[in-house]
């Protein structure tokens, strides 16, 4: 499929982080920015910019919070963008310098559909300092449909750029994201669609092209599929399908030969069954993620049961 | 989604032979179908039906052959039924008993579009000996649109009951899984549709919903996934999706527990680059299996290049 006006963004770092507490050391960042560059990918997420009277440095990695100094050690300016995410809640509005004082182009506002009031002032705040806003909204295969469409009501009238659906545990199948994609696109006029998916189904690919075909402008990957718990939508994947001549897969093959290959070994993301059970039964990933790290001592029939028993209410 | 007239069709024992030659021990191929019969599925393929002319026994496991009294050692007469493949060109007809004497019920026959005479000859004798037939028609992502019509209007005429689109290379995505199932439905009426798919970019699970939207009416998966190269689509996964009170995942997440997770970290099936990189250049999975068993000493970019080489003509 060709169609020149999709952008690609990596979230290599960003979600990839959730698995290490964003302790990528700097050597590898700088690399990670640099082969993407080389690969012609659009937008480079690094990190969250997390508030430090919330979280302590000694308990994260630099990417936890993005100081304006680490990025400008692994990152330049050039075609490609740097993006970080802000989440409602957690950001300190003073840590967001005006554009034209950082390397950061684009913030990405993460929030729950109960939290959009907040998520649009932290936008708003993002905008007046001069940076490109997409507002992330999270767990949506949780949102009741009237809330969901309330947020986006909301939404409309704002400035930001993007809005992306968000599948954040890894439940969609396509039949929703051409649902959802066409929603966001009817209540949004004029905004961008972007598409952040997880891979818990091995559907990651999937709806991400199901999304592209629908009218997303954006897609979120990262290299080898890096990210929470099953990962996310793998990059070398979309940039062999988006068949556009500006984008090139072998910087990614290197990344994923020096870097990203032996870290899987030790951080275990992709497809595993306690993460397929919790993304076909709707839920957070957190008893899978326990699961894996040996925390359940039980069969996978028994974490089953424990997670269905934990459905019924 | 809930389409009660959808079958499942599982092809553990038959696909993930190609990785290890059929010597699965027949305790496993027992627990296996015992598994898969508590699940609630359909058909269980249990290997091919080789002809000992042309492949010694002793190169390969009993699988490769499905003798008679190996498969009565590990099924039984149930709702679950028994179906072998057989290749065009390797199969002796008269290692094809009459139905009345087997516990087999399906023949599928594999073959390539250049083939579809053979396969046609293979079927009617599948067909007067008693057995359901499926012609599976392999690798279709190299068929010239014109032959493949061609094989299709051979086949409309014939009293076989299902035709299966078989992505052989994991080249597909969605969009000529949507286009390739539209066109054997509209071609061969009163035929079944199947699907087969390879995981090589992540889409055989995506690629199969795909094809159950748009009409197939036999799904084909495979235990945890396994099969050629990257292995085929995860049959839990499908299980989960078809939301079927006649199926049950439990058994499947115990066969994984007992027999395949550990199978599969000798084996390797599954998402690896080499694997995913020939599925996007639409090429036989042959040098990447040569790859990952440390076939090719060389990088991944270089390895890509020489993929890349080979299809200049």
């Amino acid at each position: 499929m060709y169609r020149p006006e999709i952008k690609v963004l990596d979230c290599t770092i960003r979600d990839g982080g959730l698995m290490n507490n964003w302790r990528f050391d700097k050597a590898m960042v700088k690399a990670v920015f640099d082969g993407l560059v080389k690969a012609g990918v659009d937008y480079v997420e690094l990190g969250y910019r997390a508030d430090k009277k919330q979280f302590s440095v000694d308990d994260f990695g630099p990417w936890r919070f993005c100081d304006e100094e680490d990025l400008r050690e692994v990152a330049y300016d050039c075609a490609t963008k740097v993006c970080v995410m802000a989440d409602v809640d957690r950001t300190d509005f003073n840590d967001i310098i005006p554009a034209k004082d950082s390397i950061v182009s684009l913030y990405r506002v993460a929030t729950y559909v109960k939290d959009m009031d907040k998520a649009i002032e932290l936008g708003n705040h993002c905008k007046e300092q001069g940076y490109a806003v997409s507002v992330n909204i999270m767990a949506i295969s949780h949102a009741l449909e009237q809330d969901l469409d309330q947020a986006l009501e909301k939404l409309a009238p704002t400035n930001f750029d993007y809005v992306f659906v968000v599948d954040s545990f890894g439940n969609m199948t396509p039949i929703q994201i051409e649902y959802t994609v066409h929603k966001y696109a009817a209540m949004l006029p004029g905004k961008e669609i972007g598409i952040h998916c997880h891979n818990n189904q091995q559907l990651a690919f999937g709806n991400t092209i199901e999304a592209a075909l629908k009218g997303v402008t954006c897609v979120d990957g990262s290299v080898y599929g890096i990210g929470r718990a099953a990962g996310n939508c793998p990059l070398e994947l979309i940039l062999g399908f988006l068949n556009n001549p500006k984008y090139d897969v072998t910087p990614v093959l290197d990344l994923i030969e020096e870097y990203l290959a032996p870290l899987k070994k030790e951080l275990k993301w992709g497809y595993e069954i306690p993460y397929a059970l919790t993304g076909m039964l709707n839920m957070h990933p957190r008893p899978a993620m326990k699961f894996m790290k040996g925390g359940h001592d039980m069969s996978l029939r028994a974490f089953h049961e424990e997670l269905v028993d934990e459905q019924d209410v």
